[in-house]
């Protein structure tokens, strides 16, 4: 089966939009009847894209503006799918003819050209362009409503950029207060400033770099999640690597459980203010696929964009012969900052379905006045 | 929803049974018409987790004989869906009485035990024991031979162990070679001996340690993977983090890409031997989600075994009350050895539902002569 | 889980949109890349619900005009999901209030306004208007062209309207020429005319009539459909009673096997021209669940329009009291007329998601010249 | 996808087992934990197939034994997926030699050898025999003890058989006494002996017949079910039409809504004891895809059994020549007897399926004490 433009079984996002094509778009089914929203909501939500400095995220010249088509209807859910949309308003395709036989290295051109029989359309890397995060952020405006009604809030933010790296700990009113003061995201923003010098050293030489973005969720209740295969830690990896760019995702102690021992990763038990809690949090919020009542903590790697101006090796696969690209247009040196209310998003949508699942978020959230 | 033992669209594993109930199997459903198999090439995979010292990792007294129920007749898969279990012999449930009030650090017990009402069996961590990962297994077999009739092949292999990593390139034939000749699972046999001492250590201490795994998919054609959400990464990764204890994941460069520049980071093309290959392979096989006719590489991080016998904080959930506890039982002071198999049959699985979904496997494999 | 607007594995059709809402949409995911189809192929199947004689069938002033917003790029589907919707040009809303509280007879009113607490748009039905059944015919006009490339043609029309039945056999050709030319959708012109009779004398008493649909399929390959669970019947049976006012399903002799005797319900084998046939189709082209290679024939049962101009016994939900109500607004006194594009659409999507399942139409149609 | 072995999203049933395999099975997933039950209330269930008079239905001639494999603890349900299954005790295949190459008229055997290549099981008939049933009785047990809980009774039983109809109205206490009462599960007991003559006709002439279950569920409350696509009566006729020889499904009055006027159909609102209830019933207590809170009734057409010992006319598939077939073996002349609890059954599970997405049914039942 070729279709998979749907996630979730009960907070079900279904995408559709390409790059270059007439819009991008979701259609979000299962949120239950009566939540209060707004278009604006969810405009607030993609405006996060916003660069605060353009010369270190591109931005389109034409704001993106938000349309509601269905299930919203006097300000709240109505129970019925809301389908909404923004508009792709300057599409530039000429530039893409390029890469209709050349793929770019590090692009999905050359596996989706294979795949679609050449059907794809190619033009700013139609389907697998980053611009189909939008959806994610719509979607993800919707979840991050629905999960405030009980409590939960999601937070994410740069946490390494190229050589740089958030050593601190931040406390979640740093990154409530200074995550979107910073044009990376980052809310130290002492490294955000290095981390900016680092992005643009890249960008004056026609290359671009990497990094990490961090997310937290709060106030999950205890069970949330589903085993054995829909676990929630499964589910929020599946929507991470969903993401484009994204190549690692790890939770908690992640990679570093490798080296500890189970007497140092083992978050151990206690009774803090007649709740109960761990010491430590190496699980990351979440044991056994399900939430520990913790904050659930993940980190997703973010390549370097792909496209760069610098000069590459590929192949011309009309012609089966090699050849250099170079690729032109407008590109993100760093994509990080972009990714943040991505991947804030896409937590908050696994977290929303799950929540549902759980039954922890009832199928009526209340009755019309 | 709380049903969630189920996982893939095409090839769809649906697991059952608890760690001291009554057995632990299987139900694979799509499997085409006309595979040969035999209950003994499932067996073979199974006996893949029998440790080669039991002093590493710990074994059942009787050996796990693996039953096939249904959906295979005359040695053929008959199109129909296929059950297979094997029975647990030996359950001496009376040591768990303790952890049905105090629950294990690192454990799936509290979360559990809230989720479920207090109704889970809690026996042996009941459905949250590593036990179930034999059903992985099972399904892992059936999705190998699978794979195998169209020339693809996964291997997986220790890489880390506590303090000790393998640094060198390992070849495709070492690892066929030398993964099941070590008892921790690594085809580096000068590293796999210091990662034997590394386990040892920590048992004489009454402490576990962790691990990574890696797993490599060679020959998977160019294409495979559904985008936006049904990536090959983002399945990939599902599955994993829904095998017990893995707590990352990342593919290729993984992690690392955070400190790469674009042109460091990205595979340029070449043509070798008249095929189009990347000259690196940070990608880990994968672009925009489908595969790219290169060797698919991920990496698992494996905690460390949360069952130690050293003494732990905890809580007793019934007086509401910190309390001590101690891990008693036989535990694995390392599940890296038994994991590597899981995570291999985890990844065989996702490329046999992926290559049937791309239509690579067709629904019909062969005539009945 | 509320979310359930979405149907299908493989051909996944996703609806979206309210009567008086902006619009009524679908979006379409996982038909193979390479399909030429354009605005106007949907339009023309759009246009099918059009009524020959306003008396009969009510039509909305403005013509509903089809726009794609992704997924087909030069003249081909991409591969990528299908957006298509019309706008509602002429929504007067205000005639619905009397609705709020008190729920219509025969129409979904009181248990939406239960399920969602009062929140679903009331508005002309909302979600449960037969306005929707527009984003059937548009996902249908996709499903047929796409069926059209594999030799399957899938025809509906009208057999039962009131106490007018056709009683002959239809000839394939008589239903291909006739049905469109007759307002009511009835191939067998003489009895079309009497139906046209029995709607108009209902309409006259401020009452409405029912009818039955029926529909075939041919040329559909043996061996299409997917027992035990996802059989061919099974899935035409939901889609159908999907839609509004669908009563009864039944294929080929239907509830008459009843009455039948195994020797004269059994269709005997033989051979035709060097295929195998069977002699008579009581089977209606299904045998367990998968098709049989014959005519598939359904039939479902189209109950008479819910809103009629008489007035009626209901309940004031706000003061629960008893209380009339009479119906306004525009309505049409017989619903067949545009239920028969609905119906074969519903059949068409159901087969093309059953031949991709069967692996009869391939995952990639043809390679880009 | 060939993978259609499971139905539900949230109480998923998932079958295995052939007719002369080791075994008929079905795991259940979903079931909230706390639920009690023990293999003693599935075998009640499953016992119900067995024949007051083996001369009207044939039988095993060794009782089905049901064993719970997992997934019930202390005799609750404890949240994980419940395996359940009866071993198959007497298969004499032999007899079934003969069609391999010669078809048996109104069976799955030739559709199945295409689909399959000649793979499937076609010893007395494989995945497609009606001893499959026994899995959905087996489900249907879990789900009549679950929506028991919340005061929901499914009832079924056999209203036509043959040229026999019940014509009088049926009392549910009659229904509830007389049901298992009479040899062919009609609880109008004069016309069930009628019923039996009708069957012993035809078996004495080598013959067989048809009939119709009906099945009522009471106390369903209003607003269960999801429309668009998965609506209550959609639901319900999916599961129907996969019970081997369903050939048409209605609700309420059915196929006669075709002659009645709106005025006619419409069931008018109204209060008893202050409740809303509808004066009639012809929507079959489903109103858009939703309960109303009235009776859901059902009626299922039940084709004659396909095996008659008359000689018929059939293909050699091997030689492609016209040949004559005797079906041989011990077969039903009426299967409307067992069908009747397995009808109930599938009502039962999709009820449970929807009463759990609507929230009516919560994730824990209780805490345990």
């Amino acid at each position: 089966m070729l279709a998979s433009d749907s996630i979730g079984k009960e907070f079900v996002v279904t995408c559709f939009g390409e790059s270059h094509g007439r819009c991008v778009g979701v259609v979000v089914d299962g949120c239950p009847a009566g939540l209060p929203i707004s278009e604006r909501d969810i405009q607030e939500e993609v405006d996060k894209r916003i660069p605060l400095k353009p010369q270190i995220v591109s931005a389109r010249r034409e704001k993106d503006v938000v349309e509601v088509l269905s299930g919203i209807f006097d300000g709240f859910t109505t129970g019925a799918p809301i389908c909404t949309l923004v508009w792709n308003k300057e599409a530039v395709s000429g530039e893409y003819d390029q890469i209709r036989d050349v793929p770019r290295p590090g692009h999905a051109d050359y596996p989706a050209r294979i795949k679609y029989g050449g059907f794809n359309d190619y033009r700013g890397g139609g389907r697998f362009s980053g611009r189909i995060t939008v959806a994610f952020v719509m979607a993800g405006a919707i979840a991050k409503k629905l999960l405030g009604l009980f409590g939960v809030e999601v937070l994410a933010y740069a946490v390494e950029i190229g050589k740089v790296k958030v050593e601190k700990k931040l406390t979640i009113e740093e990154i409530r207060r200074n995550t979107y003061k910073s044009p990376v995201r980052c809310p130290d923003l002492g490294r955000a400033k290095a981390m900016e010098e680092e992005i643009l050293k890249a960008k004056s030489e026609g290359d671009s770099v990497g990094g990490v973005v961090e997310c937290v969720a709060l106030k999950v209740p205890v069970g949330v999640g589903e085993p054995i295969f829909d676990s929630l830690d499964a589910d929020i990896a599946k929507m991470l690597f969903d993401v484009p760019a994204v190549k690692g995702v790890e939770f908690g102690a992640g990679f570093k459980v490798a080296q500890l021992r189970g007497s140092e990763n083992n978050d151990v038990y206690a009774i803090s203010g007649g709740d109960i809690v761990t010491l430590t949090n190496n699980a990351g919020g979440i044991l056994g696929g399900m939430s520990s009542g913790m904050p659930i903590v993940v980190r997703a790697a973010i390549k370097p964009t792909s496209s760069i101006s610098k000069e590459q090796k590929s192949v011309d696969l009309s012609e089966m012969e090699e050849t250099l690209i170079r690729v032109r247009g407008r590109h993100d040196p760093c994509i990080v900052p972009k990714a943040v209310p991505v991947v804030e998003s896409a937590v908050a949508v696994v977290l929303a379905e799950h929540m549902l699942r759980a039954g922890v978020i009832p199928k009526v959230l209340r009755e019309k006045g």
